[in-house]
């Protein structure tokens, strides 16, 4: 058995690519295939050029759709042109049709044509269909390759289907029981037919309480879904009930991972560019933008500065304390951020509404300000023994933290409910945002303190 | 069938609460068994503390298990004095013993005791196993309820042992081959199995390429794993290669969903407070250490503007731009501890090798700060027609966001390493830092073009 701790590995890869140079076809397949596809694909992508067209020569379209289906997005863009036509075509009719779909929905439409012409016409076909349903959907990522029974066929019969048909099914653990229309009616586990008897009919044995996504539903509530009643795949149905497919967990890992992701780049402004291993330039190209709209906004600040000029020419000192609020009223805004984009991610309900929820966050912000500007008040007394600009300090924490916090929650969802692009929610936009308000209030106070300092 | 949408599911609640009023026993049963045990915990958390009362009545200890898994830690805390001891007693003797162990580890140590003293003594076992694991490895979040074939016995055999430990199982999709010694030989999916002939022995048809986890693996690796291969389940090994339990993909779901939620905390210094769920006390509680913390530290820019006052008496203006300066720095900081955090947590190999990648993220830095520097230099020279200012502040950001670059980066990565309490990286974290240097780098660059001004 191939040990999969990387030492180990790195020596079969070594043997791998010395089969390669000695074009050994058979000690290649031997070591290669032994390989779980997820580490051939690992394996295949440090592989030189030269090598990665021996590997299309010694292994079978069959054998090389398993790779493939492995690879990233951008991995597959770069074999695909490296495979001729025919080799190609019948890679992508070995594959499942969701992988196509999510392959071909990158690239151009002339490109999808010429390939959906050259694959098999019922493949073409379900690639087809799954390419109408839009991003993001579960209709985009459920899968047509799935098992689905009559209520009246009895459990030898559906073990002999599954004889037949589950090897190439994408899950066997869940089979889905439509009507003679094709509706969804309920769901037989593999459990439930072991332990049933061979003349048993599946009616009898299969639940009717199904939980069904319906195809337009957004990706995420559907991966959601999935994790919290932990099934191992759920049917996707239309509008009247009809089963079109299923999304399987793994799918749905996928998918979590990926608006794990996106929120993470949302809250740091560095969306699409958290990929360690491209280069500065590709980075900067991809970060530079976010910064540079950002210190337009940040210009803001520098104009509510100037606008009090005066009361900062009166006491310089003032200037000192700018970044502690502006820091404090951003700490707080980010973690009421925090809250309200994990709530939103992991779809937990507001159990007190979203008004008592908002009211509740003000509170949260008012409390955590208080506490903290009798802290800085109490600190600027006795050190700098200045009670005034502690009260201006620390007057000035109270207000903008509460403001922040109400800002860092609330935006997101007006956000979410308005569909636009989230990142403008981004961690920094708000931070900006609070900057600016807790800049006015600050001087506010100031200046009207002015006379007692 | 029960369709799940919230509007019939809430008639159903409705229905339920009315039966509880009623005492009516049966219509109780009738419709709130109907329901996925998910979904019966839901309902169950939004009862009146009578109506759980008749709840632990009308249920047996059996069925009220499955809803006790389904609670959080919190609710099944507070769920739990509400059972008589023998009820509570029956409830953990039915439940999976890794759910059992994940609750008492949140208990005081005499009450754990007297938990395991009132449950079956084989169940007991099984769960103090589980509660020597430290926390958060595979040890901790493994189950026990796992089938294990012998290589010598037959298709036919299993499928007999399947039909009577079916039901106990976690899973029964994969199955792990050991021999005499309890060692880890091999899998089998129920896949191989029903497309078998009965009489195949199982060593002929299993895979002895098998993907383990050791036993004192990170839990976060551990459900990396079975997300990168797209398992259901995964065998956890000790050094000896015994199989001493499986982790299935739901728990790894649940890890990587928790682990997400940890680092959003950490990027946002929110840690265990983005529950939305909690009061405006509880959550203060939660962040305003945070926050104060923070401030001391925001007391050092305080420090270094003060250092500077002089600089700034001669030019107020320099006040004008520090939040913006502070902010490009920050920003810029936040994107590559994203990169930072977000390569941890998806487990992404440095392809290019760690120093190389700290490189790039510094290059990454100077680029986006040359690009950034270069614009203000211009906004400032044309608007404020003050190019020396422009200079400052432009030269500024380039070294700025070079060096938070790579403090946002690298500080991540040497907490990780050093196993301290990642917090210590939290973003807000990070960025105070970048401002104390931002500012040191803005100001002695001020101070040196004085003069000129």
């Amino acid at each position: 058995m191939i040990e999969l701790n990387d030492e180990t590995k790195e020596d079969y890869v070594k043997k791998i690519i010395e089969a390669l140079e000695k074009e050994d076809i058979s000690v290649f397949r031997d070591i290669f295939l032994d390989f779980h596809p997820t580490d051939q694909a690992e394996i295949f992508n440090n592989l030189e050029p030269e090598q990665r067209g021996l590997v299309y020569k010694y292994l079978s379209p069959e054998e090389f759709s398993e790779i493939f289906e492995s690879l990233d997005i951008d991995e597959q863009k770069e074999a695909a042109p490296e495979l001729s036509k025919d080799y190609a075509a019948d890679v992508y009719n070995n594959m499942s049709a969701d992988d196509v779909a999510d392959f071909l929905g990158e690239l151009q439409q002339p490109n999808v044509r010429e390939i959906l012409g050259s694959m098999d016409k019922e493949e073409a076909r379900e690639v087809q269909e799954l390419l109408l349903y839009d991003e993001e959907t579960a209709g985009a990522i459920m899968t047509k390759e799935f098992i689905s029974l009559k209520s009246s066929s009895t459990v030898a019969e559906v073990i002999e289907l599954l004889r037949k048909e589950g090897p190439e099914a994408e899950t066997i653990y869940y089979l889905y029981v439509v009507d003679e229309d094709g509706r969804l009616a309920g769901v037989v586990s593999i459990r439930d037919l072991i332990t049933a008897s061979s003349e048993e009919q599946v009616e009898n044995i299969m639940s009717t309480r199904v939980v069904s996504i319906h195809v337009k539903t957004d990706q995420e509530e559907a991966a959601q879904l999935i994790q919290k009643y932990d099934f191992l795949a759920a049917p996707v149905i239309t509008d009247d009930n009809t089963l079109v497919g299923i999304i399987t967990v793994d799918d749905a890992l996928d998918v979590l991972e990926e608006e794990a992701t996106e929120d993470f780049g949302e809250i740091t402004a560095s969306r699409g560019s958290t990929d360690v291993n491209i280069t500065s330039y590709q980075a900067a190209k991809l970060r530079t933008p976010w910064i540079i709209l950002l210190m337009f906004f940040g210009l803001g600040t520098a104009e509510v500065i100037n606008r009090f000029e005066s009361t900062l020419e009166t006491v310089v000192l003032l200037a000192a304390f700018i970044p502690l609020i502006m820091g404090s009223a951003g700490n707080t805004g980010t973690q009421s951020l925090a809250v309200s984009v994990r709530s939103l991610a992991t779809g937990a309900s507001y159990k007190k509404g979203l008004a008592r929820t908002i009211w509740r966050e003000f509170a949260t912000g008012l409390l955590i300000g208080s506490i903290s500007g009798l802290v800085i008040f109490l600190l600027l007394g006795t050190f700098y023994n200045d009670f005034t600009l502690g009260l201006i300090v620390g007057g000035s924490i109270v207000l903008s933290l509460g403001a922040a916090s109400v800002i860092g929650m609330t935006i997101p969802l007006i956000i979410n409910k308005m569909n636009l692009d989230p990142a403008i929610a981004s961690g920094p936009f708000i931070t900006t945002l609070n900057d600016i308000i807790s800049l006015l209030i600050y001087f506010t106070i100031a200046t009207s303190f002015l006379q007692y300092m």
